[in-house]
């Protein structure tokens, strides 16, 4: 908890100062003054977060976390426990959707088992950092322990500062776990108080009838776990996942060291939740790279106040979305650093 | 205009069969059927274009053609006309918002000379291909001879066949020219018979006044000139630009040679209405990058029937946009071709 407490502490305001003049920059540089749009509205951001008038977009990781989730014995959708572990040796051997896109955006990309019901093939790409195989099902209890709700936070800060020792410019967050939307529908519906049914969506790709049941399952959840609103902590105990604890413990790490946060899907938002519940000041360092598919993550993001970057109707997880972000993102960096100013250019300004 | 004539009958529909067997590979790759939404439906479009299952985003240009405008003679905005070639100087030193991004996504540019107003310092990035020194007053008159219309879109063809031959598997389109929002939206209430008002914007960033001063001269022009509504050619020269004439025939060209065209805002969306109003065909053959914050542009994808990848309110032009959108398809190609299949990759189907 001392962990977790002390990094809270050190999230700051954004820096002012560096905000003001990048946004001084941005209307100087060849341009009509706001014609990139947000990418403007982006870079001066970026300043502020790093606290650099002129910020960088270099060293760029992905980080993408899984783990299993007790409450798939309820049998709520198409796809097996199993594939979770399978999909993890999938990312090992660089044939997945974040593989494809990491590699595309020049990002490299820190896999963790922070609680895969299984054991894993050691690999060097891969960190396991297990809090249990799997949480318990949430229809019948907690999902996790009190202590294993601070630990998963605890060990996603551990991870982003090992990163921010590597070099880190920026991260963005994955997911990958078998009913991890069950979960993070769960944890949207205790903190908002919202009906279930307004924040739950297919997942994978779920029938009409399969819906209805996901709903019934996270409502009979609820009931035996009667989550606090105003409890991160003791949402993501009851409801969570080791996954998204994980997550929520790498944005207030990331924000503690002054790194934007690009954030993926329905689960990524889950986990800002969880993290700006307990330091309101993360949402500042936070960037919602996009608005998925998933019924539900509109709301959570304008419940949040996030404004998304990318509507590409996506809904894979793992941090597709939050790698098309950081492209965004070191274009709105590239351009504020990059362009010549009017008088460099020996361009006459508009008036 | 036998070269015209010809590009427009090589224009060839989508090949069916490339895209169903990219269909069916999308349904075989590691993620549950659909959930890279609009980058699968993108990477079956892109099959469909270049007629390949595993279409090929590698070798990516930017063409972006400057040209000058007589009807700036009429102040209609805050920038002189030799901003058109100071910023042609721009692009050619590295500086501008083009160069930036165009470099990030790792597109070639091909700057094209297409009317400036002045002799431009030559530069081995510049091909210099002037149908004029700039347009004529299109409130006095035509702002081109027909011969002028023809020929600014053969030497758009002529230019794209050239980069064809260099290695081509995909191009954005962009734009220079001060005073060319006015002819672009000139073309747009020609071709839709749309009120001036419903379709003329700020440009650079007018004022109210300006702004109604502008639709007020966009309307002398339609009376002076009474372009045809189904006349591209005509509306061409009576109220276009020798770049957007030129923008025309990249897309053309393109087209004829399957080459996907990813169009910036609301000047290369007037080129895309000339082109598309000469070959109809071509319209599959355009990804439109972005929705910029031009006033009119929204309406202009709607009336072509193209849905925009991006929104990020953006307006600068030079292609800055349909760089971006130019990495939307390189994302869309890259997932299809190097993601996993669920065979490969031993992970079990979802039913």
């Amino acid at each position: 908890m001392e962990l977790l407490n002390r990094t809270v502490e050190k999230i700051k305001p954004l820096d002012k100062a560096a905000m003001a003049e990048a946004r001084t920059r941005q209307d100087t540089l060849t341009k009509p003054s706001g014609s990139l749009g947000r990418l403007e509205e982006l870079s001066v951001r970026l300043a502020g977060i790093q606290g650099k008038a002129r910020p960088v977009i270099e060293e760029k990781a992905m980080i993408t976390m899984a783990a299993d989730h007790g409450v798939v014995d309820e049998k709520l959708g198409n796809w097996p426990r199993e594939v979770t572990a399978q999909m993890v040796q999938n990312f090992l051997r660089g044939g997945a959707g974040i593989n494809v896109l990491a590699r595309q955006v020049g990002a490299r990309i820190i896999f963790v088992d922070m609680g895969v019901a299984s054991d894993l093939r050691p690999d060097p790409q891969l960190i396991v950092r297990k809090i249990d195989y799997g949480t318990q099902n949430m229809c019948l209890g907690p999902a996790m322990t009190p202590e294993q709700a601070i630990s998963s936070i605890e060990t996603g800060i551990e991870i982003i500062s090992d990163e921010v020792n590597k070099g880190l410019d920026i991260v963005g967050t994955g997911d990958m776990g078998i009913g991890n939307t069950t979960a993070s529908s769960a944890i949207f519906a205790a903190i908002s108080g919202k009906a279930v049914e307004e924040v739950t969506g297919r997942g994978t790709g779920l029938s009409d009838e399969q819906l209805s049941y996901k709903v019934t399952v996270i409502k009979r959840a609820m009931a035996v776990n009667k989550p606090g609103p105003s409890k991160p902590l003791e949402i993501l105990g009851k409801v969570g996942g080791f996954e998204i604890g994980g997550l929520a413990g790498v944005m207030l790490g990331a924000a503690a060291q002054r790194i934007p946060v690009v954030i993926d899907g329905f689960i990524s938002g889950a986990a800002a939740f969880i993290a700006a519940a307990l330091a309101p000041r993360l949402k500042d360092y936070i960037i919602a790279a996009h608005v998925s598919a998933e019924a539900g993550h509109a709301a959570m993001l304008e419940y949040m106040g996030f404004k998304p970057l990318l509507n590409l109707e996506m809904r894979l997880g793992e941090g597709t979305g939050a790698a098309l972000g950081i492209f965004i993102a070191e274009a709105a960096a590239r351009t504020l650093n990059e362009m010549a100013t009017f008088a460099e250019a020996g361009v006459a300004e508009g008036e």
